[in-house]
């Protein structure tokens, strides 16, 4: 498979035990050459890969603001047992329900205790930075940790039917001291490799089982 | 062409003049019965309609919100000269560019006389309200207009480089008196019936003609 000529993302593949892994990543913006982060990027490369794979689960991995209201610390691992939108404010009935897009994800008790991981809600936006809106949207959504892809990516899989699941490490504290943007950028490199640490675990679990064993 | 199972997205297509017509409606969630509106859902739908059909031109015709400090009123029938996000607020170097992702749309000057269209600059975000920090960025953005869909669309067409036009109706004047929701449930038939009369007249004036004279 390839991606249409125009877009940055990158696919890495290759055969791990008995799992044929895909790893896509969003890649830089042609134009600007940061890394295209957000819904629209996230939701776009879901859909082509679910499209040209035909996977039989995801697993978003990626980094997070964490809440240490909630119980969050850097470089903690969370799988996330729900998503939601925290910044698709529709005020009008039914529609309100559909920008907020709360969903469970695949349900994975026997990894959590195996791998003795956190779990706790997800809250998505497109922001970097929370504002009093977005926060009173993550308190209502009861989210222990915020990131800027996660209930894009699980709305996508589930109108595809694919499930998904979602490994989030804590780079920044967002009700915290320090302000979001350098805290993440100071923490980026040793979160990573605690994120990179847990994915190999998370796969290694998987290997061999059925997504009902999980 | 068929969209893939699972998704709401509803086509409709024939020949009309010398122009073959693809209308694309990003349809109503299928569990939840609303239409299927902001960001994630109008890029999707842009990006699947654009590989399976190769369209020589996009044309995003919807309703929104507009400012009457920058001369719009509810049933006005504008082109967006411009177009960027309000709502994905990321302060770190360059992300704040992408984050925006400011666009120049298709070129219209021809179209734009002939059919007497006024003109402005279009900001988009998730939300129907206007939360502190969207107003900020809105200002920034220089908006005559606000809607939920058109950067997304455009982000898509600009990276698989297809011209694209945005044709937007006001239903609801923002910096007006009146809540947003119930000015746009009020106007909606109505102004609906504009936006099909001038995407009508657009269509007509493009028959016939090729990207360079519109």
């Amino acid at each position: 498979m390839e991606f249409p000529k125009g877009v940055p993302w990158v696919r890495y593949h290759g055969i791990y035990k008995d799992l044929k892994v895909n790893i896509i990543w969003p890649g830089k913006d042609l134009a600007l050459g940061v890394d295209s982060v957000g819904t629209v990027s996230s939701s776009l490369v879901t859909y082509a890969s679910i499209q040209a794979l035909q996977p039989d689960l995801i697993i978003n991995a990626g980094t997070s603001g964490g809440f240490k209201a909630k119980g969050a610390c850097i470089g903690d691992v969370y799988i996330a047992s729900d998503v939601a939108f925290h910044d698709r404010r529709i005020p009008i009935p039914i529609f309100d329900v559909y920008g907020i897009g709360a969903r469970q994800t695949c349900s994975t008790p026997n990894l959590l205790k195996a791998l003795n991981l956190k779990a706790g809600k997800l809250s998505t936006g497109d922001s970097l930075d929370m504002s009093p809106h977005d926060e009173a949207a993550i308190v209502v959504n009861d989210a222990t940790i915020k990131d800027m892809e996660g209930a894009a990516v699980a709305y996508v899989a589930d109108i595809l039917s694919v499930p998904a699941i979602f490994i989030k490490a804590v780079t920044d504290i967002v009700d915290g001291d320090k302000p979001t943007a350098e805290e993440f950028l100071q923490n980026l490199v040793a979160v990573s490799a605690a994120l990179d640490n847990a994915v190999t675990q998370v796969v290694d679990f998987i290997s061999g089982k059925c997504i009902q064993e999980l």
